[in-house]
């Protein structure tokens, strides 16, 4: 079959240490002594997950950064991947051209390689499904359930950029300003996990998450683990000048940012005493880090005014943007 | 999303040590002190790999087991393994509760758990990937390219009947005798990969590989890999006593079951003072082994025929039967 004889070509330059040239239907990995493996597996499926006329090369690279993402927020360094690729039999070469070079970019970009997988013939939407391998010293591993009370709340970079990006791809109409819009619309096709920051995370974090689903749900997930409440403040919340050109034109609301998904920044918690190392954390790696609230005896997640007044988040919740 | 709440209920039993419960979007694996891992992952799609009216048990199991033998084949012990399931949103709680037993039934079996994964929705054929994971003494894991002229070739139980089995689904009357037609449907259908045998082949094996395309395909990747040549003796070949009914008939040739895939059979070789031990590694798992041929200097497949001279494998290959 010609399309995989094509496939293996392209695939194989992007094999590292172990992955046995992709030759021998499996990798070994010899783990590096005193180091725990994290491992995290997402799947993506044409129509469900990305459009079919998304560029390839954004494809691979959203496949590797949602996986990336996931390593990020264990405190974990990007090792290697395996890749199960379900392609239909008339795929454009130049589509898998396009695939197996975002694929290498973002593995240059990462510091990680391809390990194994496999390559199969769907009648059905291109399916991706991307098996994540990374590294944390042994022990270290940053999960959601660690969160006590007496904790900061920080977030990374900006909240609901990714949300209303895809908004702006709809109706660009809601953000006159091209470039902002723009900026906007990056963050959505093109996350930015914050591997390196996420990676020097352990030891001092005591839980953390990626905002995939939407800040609110997100730290929603960590305060369920950790049997814990969340408080966090609006008018901390880290808001783009994207977002706030929506907000001042009516587009948008503060509060809906944080139902907004797809962001990959991470969320965690650390005690009080480690304020100064976040910032110097967030200075060296360049990634803006915003304290946004306190964890507490509890449960769940409460927005809170300027006057610390509860905002009822779910009448203003995802469903209404 | 009901069915995933249904999907999370299920799978939850099967989470094993590291797998957080399959709450944290991650697995963490800390490795045995001097081992390494070995990893492998297989794809498959329903109307590809499986048909549609197949019993989600046996597609559960077959997605195991596939991947079980590429780890047999590397000497390695089955440790646990990430799953990626797309699935349409109608499909039937029943489908997928018979799926998850597939699923729990061969984790007992083989001995391994759940790590971890992702389930999605899909508008197209149901899709999974399984990421395998093994151990095998470090430095031990049993590849490809080892093989070295003066090796014995062994293969263990019998070779085609899941490609007769797969033959006979389409066309009962190949053989009429039932009980040995439904053993050879059984051997297509429920793979028996092996697993406890491939694991106490490290330390003397040269080198491996599973019967999945076919023996004379799948010894074929091993002669290229290791560079040499094998010669087989045709009739030393281990054939079913369903295979043997067939080829009586006049409903198979002996030199075709040698085309046939699916058997998950292990073709291994080993230095010629290794036979008692291979022996005995049989005799204690309850696996038939048969010396099949020789490796020597060269290149390609070599199949002969009591005088030794050399069939030509072509003429009768798959196609043609």
């Amino acid at each position: 079959m010609d399309e995989f004889a094509l496939i293996e070509k392209l695939f194989r330059p992007l094999a590292g240490p172990g992955a046995l040239d992709l030759k021998d239907d499996a990798a070994i990995l010899t783990p590096p002594p005193g180091m725990d493996l994290v491992l995290t597996k997402d799947a993506i499926v044409e129509g469900v997950h990305f459009r079919a006329d998304d560029p390839p090369q954004r494809i691979a690279q959203k496949l590797q950064r949602v996986n990336l993402s996931d390593l990020a927020a264990k405190g974990a360094k990007p090792l290697g991947y395996l890749l199960a690729a379900a392609f239909r039999k008339d795929t454009d070469p130049d589509w898998l051209e396009g695939f197996a070079a975002g694929l290498a970019e973002d593995q240059a970009r990462f510091g990680w390689t391809l390990l194994g997988g496999d390559t199969v013939a769907t009648p059905g939407p291109l399916t991706f499904s991307l098996t994540a391998i990374g590294t944390v010293a042994s022990g270290k591993t940053i999960l959601r359930t660690g969160a006590v009370a007496g904790d900061d709340v920080f977030v990374t970079g900006t909240i609901g950029d990714a949300g209303l990006g895809l908004a702006l791809l709809a109706d660009p109409a809601r953000l006159p300003d091209a470039a902002l819009r723009q900026t906007l619309i990056e963050r959505y096709q093109v996350p930015q996990p914050r591997v390196s920051f996420g990676a020097r995370l352990h030891g001092f974090a005591h839980a953390a998450v990626d905002v995939s689903d939407g800040l609110l749900a997100d730290a929603g997930h960590l305060a369920k683990a950790s049997g814990v409440a969340l408080d966090l403040e609006l008018a901390a919340m880290p808001v783009s000048d994207g977002a706030r050109a929506m907000i001042g034109a009516g587009s948008a609301q503060p509060a809906q940012l944080l139902w907004l998904g797809d962001d990959y920044e991470l969320v965690f918690t650390c005690a009080p005493s480690s304020r100064a190392k976040v910032e110097r954390l967030g200075a060296e790696e360049g990634v803006p880090v915003s304290r946004i609230g306190t964890v507490r005896a509890g449960g769940g997640v409460h927005l809170l005014s300027d006057d610390r007044s509860e905002i009822d988040v779910e009448s203003i919740g995802y469903t209404h943007f």
